[in-house]
């Protein structure tokens, strides 16, 4: 930083103003909000962002992934440039502030930079990434798996339902798929990349904080179930004579809880949120029951202990009950550690703002998990009213809004400031 | 019985031959078989029917409520006709045998009566009821309905997915709905109901029985539960802080199978084997579980504790996951009892066949529980392969339904007799 004095505070009015305009880009056939990624209203929305980039100073272009990138120049052109990103894409039916607010914040911190006439050492490029959340497609953070390299060329030939491919879909979005190497970024590419989130949980809120700040990101193991047991009569099978498929699936549900709830402080959750029952009619017995099964955690031991043991007991029920059991492991997510040194400076910068932060882990993904395989990370997550996420009700107290901006500020500088010191 | 000697036997080749017939009116782009109430392929196999059964000797009409009914005139025109009957509707994707073989038994005991010149008391009626499944209308045994003078104007006016009318289709298949009131008949208007049906579970065939005497029909509870929690991102709220409609569920599943099982050797059974989660998804913990619960009792007062002790239990299992429970009674049909007499009757004809017999309750709902509420019934059954039913798997032994066919006839001219002696 070229100047000292008062720190700049960020200006409620125009993030507010923002988010409520970019809050009216969604498809108003649905309820809440909806902006799925390689929609028309997603490019509207992020024509309208690029203009408020502009609008900022920042140099906008358009990588190969689609991503949409404004760039505020350094003093030194030699150094890699400090990023902050998000997304703007939302899920179907969702809120106004999930990734929003992440970009949002990074434009207002880059005219609070501007207006008090700070030059950074390092640019500063604001990034929207593109299609962070679940896609047709069936992946996620497809932006962010480019710059980090992740985005192979069978993901790029992945077909929606009309059978559009991956690739059409990053054209139709403004990007260059035949490019896509172009996106990447290599370990040293980007200095350090923040991300300012919405927690999308309760833990703020239950114990009254504004910020938060991110010691670690969950890993994710998914499994599929399969319990199989015999679609007989309910009339005319009696209680012993049953293989129950339901009944043996209830009690693996039970035993998952049971076994992630014992660890009382381990960063550890298991869900079973979706089930399926054939025939599902109120007078067989359910004769196939499968069940999606997601474990959690930031210590990647943990969950595969926790997994181990699930499964070892879920065996055992199906044994006692005459089913048969199948898991496929669907997927797993290594968990994302945050630098100590990145953590600090999270921590400083949170408290500078408010002494009312806690630390925290993520229990959600991020473009944070892709850029972390690449350069350093750290995140600050502000208050979800009621915990609520994905879902119209999502609400986030408009002054956290504003604390997490001058926080994600305050990391920027230390972070221009530290390399500084550091070299 | 104006005739003595060795008593007549069914001809498995005739009986086997009518089955298979049957079985080719279905509809082929359905695995299995289907023979849904109300479509032309049941008009078609009812025609077909039909013809058999003026071949038989019989003389047929079609009532108000679409019920096809074949009669044989006795040498008492005062006494009311000893009935026959079952049904030739089938679930969709069912088998060739549930309802089929008890109408087609009772034609082969006519061309029985007939060859060997053996002349009742009574008239003798074979009735194929009309849809004795569950149809689009939502209800079930809709031609015995009419007959017990059941089906009410309401009913008629139910409508199926397309808009059709109950009446409607019953006009379509032949009847009169206008007139439903003419199907109707009075207690005293039936002498006795005996039905041959396959026992669509285990019982029979794990002890190794080829015929069974029914000594009650079970009555049935309808609950559906409704179990509301918080439909949370599953990787940001921890476990403290979830309410988990999913897991709730699963308890009181688990406490609905352990009430019915502790009374060993009562005629008690509970079932949910339909579930419905909302929104469903892997990463979304479940907010809204509903549950479609069944407690089948041949005891009614057994029921109905069995149903209030499972209530309180779930109320209990609610409270202490902060879930949300509402219960509704959606319905309750009373078990049904069989008069000494009757099965006394039925006894003596199945030991007359075979050594080889078991006395056992019926779990599943017949045409039986209707006609039960005008006229003295009994029922025999055959063991189904497997305890299968309601699948194409669905089987019985061609000897077991012969000997089946054999004993419906022992009843016949028993109680033929008994009136007579009992006068």
């Amino acid at each position: 930083m070229e100047k000292t004095g008062p720190f700049p505070e960020a200006r409620s009015d125009r993030l507010e103003a923002d988010i409520s305009r970019m809050s009216e880009f969604t498809d108003r056939s649905q309820k809440g909000w909806t902006r799925s990624a390689f929609t028309e209203v997603y490019n509207e929305g992020r024509r309208w962002l690029r203009s408020r980039m502009e609008a900022a100073g920042l140099t906008t272009r358009m990588d190969a992934a689609a991503n949409l990138i404004g760039r505020l120049e350094g003093a030194d052109s030699s150094l890699p440039p400090i990023v902050l990103g998000s997304h703007t894409d939302t899920v179907r039916n969702g809120g106004r502030f999930d990734g929003v607010i992440g970009v949002l914040a990074g434009i207002e911190a880059v005219r609070l930079l501007r207006e008090h006439e700070i030059r950074l050492r390092h640019p500063l490029e604001i990034i929207d990434f593109t299609a962070e959340e679940p896609t047709d497609f069936g992946i996620s953070t497809i932006g962010s798996k480019a710059v980090a390299g992740n985005l192979t060329a069978g993901m790029l030939e992945l077909q929606d339902p009309d059978g559009r491919s991956l690739a059409e879909a990053i054209r139709s979005a403004g990007g260059n798929p035949e490019d896509i190497i172009s996106a990447r970024r290599k370990p040293g590419d980007i200095a350090a990349y923040f991300e300012l989130h919405i927690e999308q949980g309760p833990v703020l809120e239950k114990s009254r904080k504004e910020l938060g700040v991110v010691t670690g990101i969950v890993g994710i193991l998914r499994l599929l179930l399969t319990v199989t047991g015999s679609p007989d009569h309910s009339g005319t099978t009696p209680m012993t004579l049953r293989r129950d498929s339901l009944a043996g699936a209830a009690e693996m549900l039970l035993h998952l809880e049971k076994l992630c709830r014992e660890p009382a402080d381990a960063p550890l959750v298991g869900t079973i949120g979706r089930i399926t029952v054939s025939p599902n009619a109120p007078n067989v017995i359910a004769g196939e029951t499968h069940l999606n099964v997601e474990i959690r955690s930031t210590d990647a031991e943990l969950m595969e202990a926790t997994g181990a043991s699930f499964l070892s007991g879920c065996c055992r029920i199906a044994e006692s009950r005459s089913l048969l059991l199948e898991s496929r492991r669907m997927s797993f997510t290594a968990p994302v550690s945050i630098e100590e040194r990145m953590m600090e400076i999270v921590r400083t910068a949170c408290s500078d703002v408010s002494p009312r932060y806690a630390e925290l882990v993520s229990g959600a993904g991020h473009d944070a998990n892709q850029i972390a395989g690449i350069a350093p990370v750290g995140m600050i997550f502000v208050p979800s009213r009621d915990g609520r996420s994905h879902c119209p009700e999502e609400d986030t107290d408009r002054e956290h809004i504003r604390a997490g901006t001058d926080a994600l500020l305050r990391c920027v500088t230390a972070l221009d400031t530290a390399e500084e010191d550091g070299s």
